[in-house]
C-alpha cells in the first residue's frame, strides 16, 4: 500500500466511526473538506446500510456528482433506497454525458423507471443522446452547453454568460452560430474579456472551428482533441448544426480506455473485457473472459498441432539426437520474445502514428539489425553454454547458428506483419502476442530443424 | 492511408508547388488557413531547403507555435538557418513548457546559445525550469501564468486578466496567493465572470486547492488530474508557494507516454526506446533498442537452458516416445499464452487501480476458473486431435491432461506474480511477457513430464 492508500484506508475508518456513533453534524463536516470523487471511492467502500447514510447527508449537487462517477450498479443500488422526491432533484443536476454512460449500462425497464423521474426537457435530451453509439462522438458528449449568436457585442456575450452559464459543462470555449444554428465559430472566455465590450462576436471569434461529427469514432475524436490542445470539441450533425460538446475530461477517459483495450488486444484478449472490469458478477465475468481469449487459444492450438506435425518429420533426428529437442523451448522462447519486441513496437507505433508508410521500410530495416545484433549475441552465449553442457561442440554451433537465423526471422515476421495488416486495412493489433509467437513457433522449428538434420548429418 | 493522409498527401503536394513556383502570396494565403500544429507536420515532410522558405514567411507568432511542436533535432536544424533577430523574436514567443522539453534534449553548448538568445526574465525562467528531473511535475509545468492576490474584487481580477493575461498559458483556472505568495485558493474564469464585480476574491474563491509538489512524478500528477477532472493543476514548493501550472495538454501527453512505456515494458523492453522513437540516428536506435531488450532475452536464455536441463532428465522418455516431444511447442505456446493473458489484465489492472490488495483474492480465483475452463476445453479438443492423428489415444489423455493442468497452473502464475510483486513494492511490469512465459516454459515443461512419463509408464 503507498501513502495514499494508507490515508484512504484512514478516511474509511473515520466515517464508519463517525456513521456507527451518529455523529451526523461531524460526519457533515468531515465530508465538506472532500472532493465529490473521492466521496464516491469512499461509498464503494462502505456497507450498503453505511452507503445509503452516507448518501443521504450530502448536499443535493455533491450528491449528483458523487452519482456522475458511480457504476450502473452502484447508481441503482443507491437509487432504490431514497426516497423519490430526493432522487428526482439529485438526478436533475447530474452531468448529462455520465448519465448517459450510466444508463446505457442498465436494463430497459430500469433505465425508463429512471427517465420518467427526469424533467421533461432533461428527459429529451437524455433520450437523443441514447440513441447514438457508445463509442461515438455522439455517444460521450453533452449537450450541457451554451452557444452565442455571431450578431451579439462582447458585453451582450458575457452578460448572457453571467446568466446561462451554471446549466453548461464548460464555458471555457463558446461556440458561435448563425441564425440557422449553423456552427461559424468559436471564442474563448479569455478573448471574449480581453475583447472591448461593443466589439461584435463575429468580429473578434476565430472561423477555424475544429469539430468532429456525431457518428465519429470516440478514437478519432481523442486524436483531434490531443493533436491540437482542445479543452473541448463542438459535435456537429451532417447539416454542421452543433448537436454538443465533448470535454477534455471525458477525452482522458477514453483515452485510458483505449490505451487498456490495445494492451489488452496485444496479449490476446478483446476489449469485451475491460468494460465490464468491475461491474459484472463472478460467473458471467468468467464466461465473458472465456469468450475474448478462446478464439486466441485457438489460434495456438491450431499453430501448435501443426508444429507438432512438422516436428513429426524429424522423428529420425530426434530418436538419434534426444539432445536436440532439449533446446527447443530455448529456441521458441527466445524467437516468441524478440518477434513479440519487434511486433509490441511497431503495433504501437503505427497506432501513435510514429510509423506510417514513408518510414516502414527504415523501421523494418532497423527491427533486422537488431534482430540479428540480439541473435548473435544470444547464439554466441548459447555455443558456450551447450559445449560446456553437452561437451558437445557440433551441437553447441548448430544450435547457436539456428537461433541467429530464428532471431533474425522473428524480428522481421513481427515488423513486417502489423505494417502489411495495416496497409491491407486489418487492425495491427490482431498480429497479437499469441499471434506473432504461434507463427514463430512454426518458421523457428522449421529452420531449426532443417538446420539441425542438415548439419549433423554433414558433420557425422 | 485513411482519408486523413490522403488529405495532408494533397496538402503537401500543393505546399511544394506553391514554393516551387515561388508564388509566395498565395502560399502565405494557404498556410493562413492551417493549423499550427499541421504546419508542423508539413514542414517535417519537406525537403530542408524548403523547410526553411515556408518557416521564414510564418508570422511570428505561428512560427513559435510550430516550433513547439518540433523535436530537437529539426528544431536545431531550422534555427541554424534563420537570422540572429528573427530568431530572438520567435523564441521570446515560445511556450515555456515546450521549450525546456526542447532544450532538456540538447547538448549543453547548444543549449546555451539558445538561452542568450532570450530576454533576460525568460532565459532565468527557462534555466529554472532545466533544473527539474524531467519526469517530475516540475519538468513538465510552465511558469507562465497569472495568480491574484486573495484581497482584490472580482472586478480589479478582471481588469488584471485583461491586461495580464495574453502572456499567460492558460487563465481557465485563477490561482490566489495571500502576501507571501502561498498559494491559498482557485478560482475558474467563470465564476470570476458570474460573480458580482465588488465581491473579494478571498469570498469567493475555493479554498480546496487540490495542487502538487515540484518534484512529484509526472505519473502521480496525471493520476490526479484525470481523477479530479481538472484542466490545470498549480505546482507548489516545500513552502507551499506557487512555482508554475501544468495544463491538461500535457497532462495528456503523459499519459500517452505512459501508456506507451507500459506496453513496452510489457513487451519486455524499456521505455528508453521510446523517447528516442524519432529523434536519433539509425546506429546509435540500434544500440540503445539492443541494450533495453538484451536482459529481457537473457532471462529467456537462462530460462530456456533450465529446462534444457530439465528435459535431459527425461531423455529416455523422449527417446521411447517421440511423439512426446512433438507436442512441446504446443504445451509452452498455450501455456505461455494464458499465462500472458492473465499477467496483462492483472498488471493493467493494478496500473489503473482496478486490482489493489483488498479484491486481489478475488481476481487470483477468478483467473483460475478461467484459466481452468479454457484449459479443459483446449484439452478436450488436443485428447481428440492427438487420437485422430497419432492414434494413440493414450498420448491424447495424457497431453490432454498435463494441457490443462498447464493452463491452470499458468493462469495461476500470471496473475500471482504481479500481485505480489506489487505487494513487495517491485514494479508489476516486470512480470512481463518475457518474464511470465519463460516461468511458465519451466513449470509447463516439468508438469508435462512428470505427467507423462509416470502416465505413460503406468499405461504401458
Amino acid at each position: 500500500m503507498n501513502k495514499n492508500e494508507v490515508l484512504f484506508q484512514e478516511i474509511i475508518v473515520q466515517v464508519n466511526a463517525l456513521i456507527d456513533s451518529e455523529k451526523i453534524v461531524d460526519l457533515n463536516e468531515y465530508i465538506d473538506e472532500l472532493h465529490p470523487r473521492d466521496i464516491s471511492e469512499i461509498l464503494v467502500d462502505l456497507q450498503e446500510e453505511k452507503q445509503i447514510r452516507l448518501f443521504e447527508i450530502l448536499p443535493l449537487e455533491v450528491a449528483a456528482k458523487v452519482l456522475d462517477d458511480l457504476d450502473s450498479d452502484m447508481f441503482t443500488t443507491i437509487l432504490s433506497k431514497i426516497s423519490i422526491d430526493h432522487k428526482k432533484r439529485i438526478l436533475d443536476l447530474m452531468s448529462q454525458d455520465d448519465m448517459v454512460d450510466i444508463l446505457s449500462d442498465l436494463s430497459e425497464e430500469k433505465r425508463h423507471e429512471i427517465i420518467n423521474l427526469l424533467d421533461k426537457e432533461l428527459a429529451q435530451d437524455i433520450k437523443e443522446l441514447l440513441v447514438y453509439d457508445e463509442d461515438s462522438a455522439g455517444g460521450i458528449m453533452t449537450t450541457d452547453f451554451v452557444v452565442l449568436s455571431k450578431d451579439i457585442t462582447c458585453y451582450a456575450a458575457i452578460e448572457y454568460l453571467r446568466e446561462n452559464a451554471p446549466d453548461a459543462e464548460t464555458i471555457y470555449y463558446v461556440y458561435v452560430v448563425d441564425k440557422n444554428d449553423k456552427l461559424v465559430g468559436v471564442i474563448s472566455l479569455r478573448e471574449l474579456i480581453v475583447s472591448r465590450p461593443n466589439t461584435i462576436i463575429e468580429d473578434v471569434m476565430s472561423e477555424k472551428v475544429i469539430d468532429v461529427n456525431v457518428n465519429d469514432d470516440q478514437e478519432e475524436v481523442a486524436r483531434i482533441v490531443s493533436k491540437y490542445d482542445l479543452l473541448a470539441i463542438p459535435v456537429t450533425d451532417i447539416n454542421g448544426k452543433i448537436r454538443g460538446i465533448i470535454t477534455v475530461d471525458d477525452i482522458i477517459d477514453v483515452i485510458q480506455e483505449e490505451a487498456t483495450e490495445d494492451i489488452y488486444k496485444f496479449a490476446g484478449t478483446s476489449e469485451a473485457e475491460s468494460e465490464y472490469l468491475e461491474d459484472i458478477k463472478f460467473f458471467p465475468k468468467v464466461i465473458s473472459a472465456v469468450k475474448a481469449r478462446l478464439p486466441w487459444l485457438l489460434i495456438t492450438l491450431i499453430g501448435g498441432t501443426l508444429s507438432a506435425r512438422i516436428l513429426g518429420k524429424y522423428e529420425t533426428t530426434i530418436k538419434a539426437y534426444a539432445a536436440v529437442s532439449f533446446f527447443m523451448p530455448l529456441l521458441t522462447g527466445m524467437g516468441g520474445n524478440v518477434g513479440t519486441q519487434s511486433s509490441t513496437l511497431t503495433v504501437r507505433g503505427l497506432a501513435t502514428g510514429h510509423i506510417d508508410q514513408k518510414n516502414a521500410l527504415k523501421t523494418i530495416t532497423q527491427e533486422m539489425s537488431i534482430g540479428l545484433t540480439v541473435g548473435l549475441i544470444c547464439s554466441l552465449i548459447i555455443c558456450i553454454v551447450a559445449y560446456l553442457w553437452i561437451g558437445d561442440f557440433k551441437l553447441g554451433i548448430v544450435v547457436g547458428i539456428a537461433m541467429a537465423a530464428n532471431m533474425l526471422t522473428a524480428a522481421t515476421i513481427g515488423t513486417l506483419v502489423p505494417i502489411v495488416f495495416k496497409r491491407l486495412g486489418v487492425d495491427p493489433a490482431v498480429a497479437s502476442a499469441p499471434f506473432i509467437s504461434t507463427t514463430l513457433d512454426i518458421t523457428g522449428l522449421t529452420i531449426y530443424f532443417t538446420l539441425t538434420t542438415a548439419l549433423l548429418l554433414k558433420f557425422s
